[in-house]
């Protein structure tokens, strides 16, 4: 199964959340989305004015393999990879940044954000976001093994069940 | 056979390579190219000071791929294509913007270019070199008709053969 390459839960999710937040309402942009390069939809904030947002799921795994795909135009440069990716049409602007190696900020603006006010705040949320996952603790693993607890209340289910009413 | 949308030649080639140069020299920029849709290179000019340049011709078809690919991202977001895509590394940036619906402007540039500048002078070739396409006259057709003159100058070297030294 494919999954994605971060497990964002609980606080982390939440903090995420919340520097994500921050940015859409500084920044004044549409939406604002975690992606992993997979293409996954880690966390997504859309501000309040912004009319309903396209197919999100749709524009994630676009842009993670437009990123992908830009890295062979990055080697034939000399670079590793191009670690910022803007695409500008005549109203709405997309702008793309890597967090660490595994994520990707996407911000989608119009023209009420200019570029530079977007980087700007991109720049503060990737400090706070590549923070948080770098102090991620791994998923805690589910308890699969049944205890004596359920021994005994599913004992107790089946007494019921056969107790013939 | 696949051909070039834009025939440059003579006067506007000329103009075109005017055109770049400015704004190679202006901008503080590596490497300038001209690039139809189809990834054609029309023309091209590197500075002087700029390291030998890497495959401009794979550079160009890949550019042209990657415009064309990212037309599904822009319909998502209710654009017709973006007109405009940086892509940054870490020392090298890479502008693209349209000129007409046919031809793109590629600019390579390392980090004495602030990018700033470079799409201020990148307007200016754009305006130009927009100019020149649209008064493109028709490529002159070639006469393949063979006329009296090439009958009488073969006529006067087959016989100069068979005359017999």
């Amino acid at each position: 199964m494919i999954e994605p390459s971060i497990a964002l839960y609980g606080e982390s999710f939440n903090k995420v959340n919340t520097s994500l937040d921050e940015m859409l309402n500084k920044a004044h942009v549409r939406y604002a989305m975690l992606v992993d390069r997979k293409g996954f939809v880690l966390a997504h904030k859309e501000a309040l004015w912004a009319p309903k947002p396209p197919a999100l799921d749709s524009i994630a795994t676009l842009i993670a393999g437009n990123a992908a795909a830009t890295s062979a135009l990055a080697k034939l440069l000399g670079e590793r990879r191009f670690n910022e990716l803007v695409h500008q049409g005549e109203r709405i602007g997309l702008y793309v940044e890597e967090i660490q190696t595994e994520a990707l900020l996407v911000v989608i603006f119009d023209e009420t954000a200019p570029i530079g006010r977007v980087k700007l705040y991109a720049k503060t949320a990737i400090k706070d976001i590549s923070e948080i996952i770098e102090n991620l603790e791994p998923m805690p693993a589910m308890d699969m093994t049944l205890g004596s607890d359920f021994a005994s209340s599913a004992g107790a289910l089946l007494d019921d069940l056969f107790k013939g009413n």
